[in-house]
């Protein structure tokens, strides 16, 4: 297929080299001239520019931008795409993402939300991979979409070589992303600006590395995902401070019992996670 | 030197591994046969027993004990410890341990709090390996202790092929375990059981999976620990909630500039964390 990446970061520029290597022919679009430039010097795309040049030409369109830039772009340049193009993006937000796009699209182009589940903590095409979603999730929220559509989003999926596709609406999958992705990520934040300490570091097991790591981010995105599921995520958060506080309170009452419990039915619960 | 290594759990097992590949002759003792035998046919030891034979030979014991039991271990059988043993730990707590072991150690004796910073979510001598504590962080909490005791417990440290070597008073090594190390894992715990959607696991990026890594893990174990530590982890609690509570009511009020600073703070400090 001919296919147009519009974002060249870490994921556009991931998505861009996997499915060249897919055999799909790419065009890729950025604001920014080196970027275009390191594009194509690397092979992650066959051809690249600032401007939308033969973006009309393309069957499939890739948004990998911001949710807000994207709301804009497609706002922006719909008029240049052909009748018939499928958009893709791949933000990790989708409930307040399709509801502003219905507003606006044309009736002949067909948006499907798609997020594919996997990132780095660093940013740029210069991170990007062709393998960075190997055997990774891959979520398709279907809102009155074509058959056509939808199998063109599993295509996609598929050479990104995911491991699991699955559709579920995009309610679902902003509940799923609130407490999987959101949630983590504010504790990681909460717990690194808890304490002080710079001598810490000396300190640490691997625990507190692995539960942290996630607490790098960057902040321009993120208060995006977090405001635009503002209402799931506080949620979430309450839940797990309720959660929390189960806890705390078992450990203030000395009731061994009540801790032991939760600590079986976490254990019993991790590990069936790791089956799947 | 002449070491016995009683208890061949994962960390036992660990540490008996390691020293013996370092020249040192290993006696290891045990209440279960079958781990005995494992140890012998392994080499993890040089000599092993479910008895106390020969213990008195030792120059240096280490224990590899639950909290409870290494307490309980040394009251029953430091009679049976030659004048001038060193006995070290690896215990995860150090104020309780230390404090109810000064009441009835022998003057002859001399006890150094050590703790060697690593573990796996697994238990049992057939998960130990030698190279456990390799790059590891290990900590020693001397209180009262004369130079050649520490300068043992530094030398098993280096041993181990431990990182860093601190020494801290068993109060410091109490409150920093208290945020590291035991927050992290009530985090974990508490997150786990926050939410008991069973097809989370289709959803999930590499986040949700690094941060509840540690939800699976020993309820006997980590209950003695939590409740040794009691009124620091609840302090330490308190500090994460105030923290979460910063973020989420910024949330809340659609703060963006609040949220980013957070965000930026965060991510700075787990920045200089890496550099360590």
């Amino acid at each position: 297929m001919k296919i147009s990446v519009v974002g060249l970061g870490l994921i556009g520029g991931s998505i861009a080299s996997c499915l060249k290597q897919s055999g799909h022919k790419i065009s890729g679009y950025d604001i920014d001239e080196k970027t275009i430039s390191y594009a194509i010097k690397n092979e992650i795309i066959n051809f690249g520019s600032t401007k939308l040049i033969n973006i009309e030409d393309s069957e499939v369109v890739i948004l990998a931008l911001y949710p807000t830039v994207l709301i804009k772009w497609l706002k922006n340049n719909q008029e240049k795409l052909s009748a018939n193009t499928i958009i893709i993006d791949a933000c990790g937000i989708k409930g307040v993402i399709i509801s502003e796009i219905k507003k606006f699209l044309r009736s002949d182009l067909e948006f499907v939300g798609c997020h594919p589940m996997a990132g780095k903590e660093a940013s740029g095409i210069m991170h990007s991979s062709p393998t960075l979603y190997k055997d990774a999730n891959f979520i398709i929220t279907p809102v009155d979409n074509s058959d056509y559509a939808i199998n063109v989003a599993h295509q996609i999926a598929k050479n990104l070589k995911v491991k699991n596709i699955s559709e579920i609406t995009p309610l679902e999958h902003d509940e799923f992303i609130g407490f999987l992705s959101q949630l983590t990520h504010v504790i990681a934040i909460a717990l690194m600006n808890a304490n002080d300490n710079k001598d810490l570091s000396l300190y640490t097991g691997d625990s507190f590395r692995d539960l942290t790591r996630i607490a790098k981010l960057n902040e321009d995105l993120w208060t995006e995902l977090f405001t635009m599921n503002k209402e799931i995520l506080i949620n979430e958060i309450e839940l797990f401070e309720k959660s929390l506080d189960e806890f705390k309170n078992a450990l203030k009452n000395d009731d061994i019992e009540l801790m032991k419990t939760l600590m079986i039915k976490s254990t019993l619960r991790r590990k069936e996670f790791d089956k799947k």
